[in-house]
């Protein structure tokens, strides 16, 4: 048994390696942020040595404690600490930023011990609720640690994430603020007023400690007693620190944001540091050893049956066909932003409410909240308007870039809302998504398609999205037909199409409804339901291409012109065939309150526009 | 001189007009939220029968007081208390809700008293901010009002804007949070314990009344105080209230979120309310009459030389220009969330510190703050770096449906920003402009380019879009050269071309490498530098289709292969020419951190790629 003092000094010893480490391997890198690592040591060297239970072999292993780096700019202390902890070389670190190295300029999945990727500021507070949630709703004894930056904190993400933490009881999460004065153009906006940040979070329900960031003993006692806290209530730990600390030309500079030390600069830092010996190692505590968990099965199958022709809410669908997948499938969970009862995700909430999330009118934090569920296994729905999954792009955008495996969903998508007006309208929703990589795009036009697609969604591993209409439809396809991701349905051909119609979700019906119109003029046209939009159906579309009698596809959909899925077909087919016309059909302004038809209309996407579009060519 | 309770039962009475107008326009619309508005009947009407003042003639006097309703939802709220106060005549509101009233399902410009589109929640505080703090910077005596619901206080961006008002001193505004203790599918986070909320406005730094919101003389004396406040801090009014208050089956139901009465109800809560006598009207106070500000000047001119072929900063350029803008246009706003020594608008700081706003890093509450200053005549350049205007994805829709005249600029765009990684990557960003309609997206290739765009962005109307590279660039214009929004710069062109490079930005370089590669090998190639990405030169692209020896044109840019450039060319030329090929070349997978060469080789972005795609079609 070490005395405080031997402690002390020991931590000390090992913080040094770790200032150390900061210092190479930015320099080495030419870039980077040693300055925000510098400040935020002392405390994670004792949390690492003393507190962190992990399984360095098994990073996913549900019982390994939680260290998420809000502040992702300091992701050299993260490679630093767990290269210290022994879970690779410290050498390697001088590959930071350089093309291939797992050490990237700010935490990716590439390095394993991430995790959630961060840079993009505010976001880990609301991961590591996520993940402190599931602790908690699973009786797990892992403890999340995140530590978030003080230039962050005035993201409002933190406070929706504080109220999500102190809502839910979480007092397993144990937050540490590095408050270290100063941010990127200057100092933030409290400086080193500690006040300002006790009074916010004791307000938002946290448990404020507050703590000289450089007193090891201090760290020691503010995590002791985080630790052992069950109380309800989540902790914050606030420290005072100063940027750069431990090098003396470095610390409390202003000029030092974001930037390398140079090779010169680099030894009279080292040489201040004094003797390092790397041998030193964390003590990680050991990990009673449980896999991650593989509960999936995907053999899910439910039965629906509908009327033909009967008009169907597909939400009212979707909302039964997702209890009931939760049901069979119990690493489904669900997130909402309260519209339950207008996404019908009550049903989910009404029969599993341990895996039923409310997140309120806060949908930043929602998704980053389902990030941390996906880190452990679990496979978040992450369900609202989907005029509202935009106030959290650049979320979605992070949770991409940290392979987060969610499903997200979109209600009420296009003018077919109708009375609401365009503050509710998703009509960008489609490009949103469709720019971000290996994303999966569908769109049901009945109730029936809601349940073939909805099994296709969760079994497909990685990001998918989802867009459900408000309007009732009327049911179109049987429980036999057939749907598949990056598949298509031709709803109407006839051997002597004149050109084909290409719709999705609510254009589908103003489409058939001007096939019968064409048809009645002695004009058959072909009419495709491209239910999945990303990836598009390149083969039907070609062959539709080749069989009509001219090489014409009209494309129409509820969203905006640019980026929607008349890209989407544009992208498929050019330099594929030439002697083509793609016409796009969209919207192309703002829209207003109305009905359902008079929006159609004024948005140039109805069915009488379609026919007028169609006898152009004929 | 009325007797207090005199001026009571007059402002029960004309309460009673606001409420039965709320009523029946929803009733009339069949849709709507007159619970929402009846919990603030209330205070409303002592605001505006005794507070407001107001020239009703002239909406952007900027003498006016503001009002800013951020709970969109209790949109016919507003409509009637401008209605009450003489704006047009309330039979008018039997329109609400149909397809050619200004009374739109949530406010719009339409009504032209309305300051911003509301409905996407939490987004009015920092409208209001931007308003109290233009009055606050320019000596204006006008005071704004914001009247926020409690579901929304969940959204992050309050805080944001609570932070920012704060710091700004903003003691010309007063919120007031009507707590009626029901959202959309149940009870708020808090309920009613206003306790929840007082201490978090209090914590950031308001001064906090709390009333009951339905007794008249604590509704005037907290207006009365949060008016003459002049301490420096922003004043929240925190009421509790009841939805539905004034028809006692609609109060404090959880049964009545979102929806109109049926006609018998209707008629039930009409005589519950009592007589009501409609040609009551609110007393406004009159306005000092000052139009609204038109001190534009479109000559703007400023010189810079630069050497041809040297390798410059764009962002540096774009710093300094914006500086000199600023000085010739007395209207020109900048807003920077932390980034000024990035962006380089810390030349526009010191220079103008007047009209410099800091908003920390917050970036969604500086998206609506813009709004807010965009309301009252002032051009507001919104900078940051693109990946993080992603950030503000929602205030940016929003702020297009209130036809804001903001000039958002978005640097460190695509792969080629090198070591940071993926996380600070504007990968996206041009799907994200280019869906909302009426868009202008630039991109400049040299700092040339910038300063011949800047001025065009300025005298464009309306939103406009600018990506401006990390890296420094050979300088290819001279100033001589001519741009145009829509227009493109023809660089390499010969008699006979094979085909067409389209590039922007970075991949100009890469496209000019290319052609003097191919060159070498005997093939001549177009390379066009599309810097209106959109409208995008359609005209020189259809040129180039029939000019070269194959229609072709290969398009290749630093962005995401959906949404980006390459589908605007696509879309432009779809329709027009049969018998083409275009063939994108863009980002197709999460890049990571490394050079920008070896960035831009990942991506398959570089020249090396772009002369074997080329080879193919030789």
């Amino acid at each position: 048994m070490k005395s405080q003092s031997e402690l002390v000094e020991l931590w000390n010893r090992k913080a040094a390696v770790v200032r150390k480490w900061c210092l190479i391997s930015t320099t080495a890198a030419g870039s980077g942020h040693p300055t925000s690592c510098l400040s935020a040591v002392d405390i994670t060297t004792v949390l690492f040595d003393k507190y962190i239970k992990y399984d360095l072999k098994n990073p996913l292993n549900s019982n390994n404690d939680r260290f998420v780096l809000s502040k992702g700019h300091a992701a050299p202390l993260l490679y630093t600490l767990f290269g210290v902890a022994g879970a690779y070389p410290l050498e390697e670190l001088k590959t930071l930023r350089k093309f291939g190295s797992r050490f990237q300029g700010h935490p990716v999945p590439d390095f394993k011990f991430t995790e959630a990727a961060t840079g993009s500021l505010g976001q880990g507070l609301s991961v590591a609720a996520g993940l402190a949630l599931l602790a908690k709703r699973e009786n797990k004894t892992f403890k999340t640690f995140a530590l978030l930056g003080d230039g962050e904190l005035s993201e409002g993400q933190n406070w929706e994430a504080a109220n999500f933490a102190s809502y839910h009881q979480l007092d397993n999460l144990i937050a540490i603020a590095d408050i270290n004065r100063l941010a990127q153009s200057g100092e933030t906006m409290f400086g080193h007023n500690l006040v300002s940040y006790e009074n916010r979070f004791r307000a938002f329900g946290f448990k404020v400690i507050t703590i000289d960031g450089h007193d090891m003993l201090a760290c020691d006692q503010a995590l002791q007693t985080a630790v052992a806290n069950n109380d309800g209530s989540p902790t914050i730990i606030i420290m005072k620190t100063y940027k750069g600390k431990g090098v003396s030309f470095l610390e409390n500079s202003d000029q030092w944001h974001g930037k390398g030390l140079d090779n010169e600069q680099l030894k009279n830092a080292l040489e201040e540091i004094g003797n390092v010996d790397d041998q030193l190692k964390f003590e990680l505590k050991r990990v009673h050893v449980t896999e991650g968990e593989t509960l999936k099965n995907d053999d899910v199958s439910l039965d629906f049956s509908f009327n033909p022709g009967e008009k169907t809410s597909l939400r009212k669908v979707f909302g039964e066909f997702l209890a009931g997948l939760g049901k069979q499938r119990s690493d489904l969970w669900v997130l909402d932003a309260d519209v339950k009862n207008s996404t019908y995700t009550e049903k989910f909430c009404e029969t599993l409410p341990e895996r039923f999330v409310e997140c309120f009118i806060a949908e930043q934090n929602m998704v980053s909240a389902a990030v941390g569920l996906s880190r452990l296994g679990k496979v978040p729905f992450v369900v609202t308007f989907g005029a509202f999954l935009t106030r959290a792009a650049d979320q979605i955008r992070m949770a991409r870039v940290s392979n987060a495996n969610i499903k997200f969903i979109g209600t009420h998508v296009g003018v077919s809302i109708g009375e609401d007006g365009p503050s509710q309208m998703a009509l960008e929703d489609i490009a949103l998504f469709g720019a971000i990589p290996d994303t999966i795009i569908l769109q049901p036009a009945d109730a029936m398609a809601v349940t073939k697609l909805m099994p296709l969604t969760l079994m497909h591993e990685g990001f998918s999205y989802m867009r459900i209409l408000r309007p009732e439809t009327p049911i179109i396809y049987s429980n036999l037909d057939e749907f598949r991701i990056g598949g298509s349905k031709v709803l109407r051909k006839t051997s002597n199409d004149l050109l084909t119609i290409v719709a999705t979700g609510i254009t589908v019906f103003e489409a058939l409804k001007a096939a019968d119109s064409l048809e009645a003029d002695g004009i058959h046209v072909r009419v495709v339901d491209c239910y999945s939009i990303n990836p598009i159906d390149k083969k039907t579309l070609n062959n539709c291409l080749k069989e009509t009698e001219r090489p014409i596809i009209i494309s129409i959909e509820d969203h905006f012109a640019h980026g929607g899925m008349g890209d989407f077909i544009g992208s498929a087919l050019n330099g594929t065939i030439n002697s083509k016309i793609i016409k796009k059909m969209a919207v192309e302004k703002i829209s207003r309150s109305g009905s359902m038809d008079k929006l159609l209309g004024d948005a140039g996407i109805s069915y009488l526009h379609l026919v007028e579009e169609v006898k152009k060519y004929s």
